[in-house]
């Protein structure tokens, strides 16, 4: 039997409970042992609750109990998660966790102590909730090198961008109606600027190319700026809108960056709406795999999780986790990044286009929409970053610009 | 070091070689040992190969040969390929297949021979070629039961059907020209008759349900009925049609069928065009999880195979499949499941509808084409297989008909 302590009883640590109750008999038999929920750590009691009886408020008496094998972590956020994860881990119990901000900061560090002491550390639900990520990461592609992460990594803003595509609507209507849906925070920064995403992205290129990306130096953009005319010229060009976070190896130098990208109606992104994620990884030998799934929701991420405990319970004393390097990963300058814009001007094309091309080079192509005179958009040349933002800068009538995929 | 054997050299076994060669590095650092391609099985020689010095004709000078731990099967078909394997294991030597044929057919027989002498019998590029969808549905999946696997698992047919849709071609011109390719076989029966994905949804369907599933129990329906026509009529629904090898749980009874369905444009296989894969997992807890890549090339597959062996080498002495139980599932009879068809009708609507409804009950919806006189599509409410099959029977004047998704 392994005993397990669930360290919060939010949304995740009920769904970890109901998971555990609802398939108990076959995660046992895939285990090849009983897995026992011993204890659930809240601050508050739950009086009438299943788990009633296991709530304990104190870390130290899971810490203390020699019988407990697996710690759970789902409370989210960097302390006391930090300190409990580490304390769990040095007093010789394997940890799971769903915890991105966690697993981005701390992540290396956690790994190097569970490898030196034969536990385990892992995170499956830390990235794409229940989409199966980390561990093909870390077990399925050891064939290949990575050359390309991509991915819809968060359900709120994709539900957000899916609803102002299909039904036309402006971005604060959608955001009032996911708060209310409880499918977005009310303080909802985390997710509509991107910084979620971007802890995600760090965590898988620092999974795939085996040093520690720190989300920080990633180039990060949200999705305040965009417009239900951005979709009309989505639509105008056959794409639809996603944020997208994404990260390349070329020739051992990584590029990063968060942001929202035009993705054309042939790419498999463009059917990933609503909440769910979609995550693509480009092997040297493989090619391009994609996985999608629900991205976050109690059931689905409590189902990563657990599948995670099932791991430690089946692999007690061995380290089954590659892990990354801390040694920092030097991103390649986002100024030096290369990428195709949509650029959104105010005018007509007869009197704007010559400046825009004057300022970016000779675009691709013009979009006008039926009945709009007095605006237009561009397709531009692959240009560097750099250049596009100093020169975009220079031009007076620029409403936005969205990188094209 | 772990010395392997590769059986047979060609597309396959060359990838092998090829994916070895270029991340080697790579691939040792994963493996935590240095892996060694020792012998290359082949009934011709090679000179001025890179493997010439490597080449074999006889199978007991790798039987015999004890640092030998892996042994690769990339011959295809089941014989001499079950007598090798079976001797491999037998001889203490894990293995590494791509044979689908093999797997669909002995898998639970030899993952049982693995099981018990502590070696591993691993098949990750038997279906979905690059895809890993043997080790989630092992290893990632093990908190959910499975109660629904659906795929486009045919590269070759999803290539035809790819082509009919976006071209307007005929089946025959198609096939002809994906022969010419390589992308189908001279005699091309085992992808358009759906053959080799019935081996497919049987080895994934065992592995979900933990009970071996025939391939022969399940329907099978191919692809060379298809016409221009039917495209027409689902890109006036909205939709395109592909190949599809499904299987679904409920209360433990156990359904499966190959057969062409028309898919959703809203659907993620919508976009899975060419000879791309897609398989769907649904499970109990995490929902839909869909996996898209190459399903089938030299390198994609032979990556598929080099993860496997790097898995071998990473568990000397243990076994890490879970594999299923020999005993056989009964499936559900086939005339007892239930479908939505689209029924193709020679005739007018004015003139034919009354007798279709008359023969297959109210339909959904009538489809006609514009500048078709002489013909209609219908889409019938949800029918039994088998009334539909003695329905559509005493109906004169039925040109096709397709499930829909």
């Amino acid at each position: 039997m392994v005993n397990i302590a669930v360290l919060g009883y939010g949304t995740v640590g009920s769904g970890v409970v109901e998971v555990m109750g609802t398939n108990q008999e076959s995660i046992n038999q895939k285990a090849g042992t009983e897995i026992n929920i011993k204890y659930v750590l809240d601050l508050k009691d739950f009086p009438g609750d299943p788990v009633q009886d296991k709530i304990v408020h104190d870390i130290d008496v899971i810490l203390q109990d020699d019988s407990v094998g697996v710690v759970v972590e789902v409370m989210g956020g960097i302390e006391p998660a930090y300190t409990f994860v580490k304390k769990a881990l040095e007093a010789g119990k394997s940890v799971v966790t769903s915890n991105k901000a966690l697993v981005a900061k701390h992540g290396a560090e956690l790994l190097k102590i569970a490898r030196e002491a034969n536990l385990n550390f892992l995170f499956e639900a830390s990235v794409g909730g229940g989409i199966p990520i980390i561990r093909p990461l870390n077990l399925s592609l050891t064939s290949d090198e990575i050359v390309e992460i991509s991915g819809i990594l968060n359900g709120t803003t994709n539900y957000i961008l899916t609803k102002m595509d299909k039904e036309g609507l402006a971005f604060d209507a959608v955001l009032k109606d996911a708060q209310e849906k409880g499918y977005a925070e009310r303080n909802p920064e985390a997710d509509v600027e991107g910084y979620d995403s971007c802890r995600k992205i760090a965590i898988l290129s620092s999974l795939a190319y085996g040093n520690q990306v720190d989300f920080e130096d990633i180039h990060c953009e949200g999705i305040t700026k965009i417009s239900e005319m951005d979709f009309k010229y989505a639509s105008a060009l056959g794409k639809s809108i996603k944020l997208i976070g994404r990260s390349t190896q070329e020739n051992g130098k990584v590029s990063a960056i968060v942001a929202p990208y035009m993705i054309d109606a042939s790419h498999v992104f463009y059917a990933v709406n609503d909440v769910i994620n979609g995550i693509n990884i480009k092997g040297n030998m493989v090619g391009d795999l994609t996985f999608v799934g629900a991205g976050a929701g109690k059931r689905p991420t409590a189902s990563a999780v657990v599948t995670d405990v099932v791991d430690c319970a089946k692999n007690p004393g061995v380290n089954i986790m590659g892990g990354w390097n801390p040694e920092k990963l030097e991103l390649v300058p986002f100024e030096e990044m290369e990428a195709v814009f949509y650029v959104r001007v105010k005018g007509s094309v007869e009197e704007k286009l010559r400046d825009v091309e004057n300022a970016l080079g000779k675009v691709a192509s013009v979009v006008t929409l039926d009945g709009v005179s007095e605006e237009f958009a561009v397709v531009t040349a692959p240009l560097k970053e750099g250049f596009f933002e100093k020169k975009s800068r220079t031009l007076d009538r620029v409403i936005n610009s969205i990188r094209i995929w």
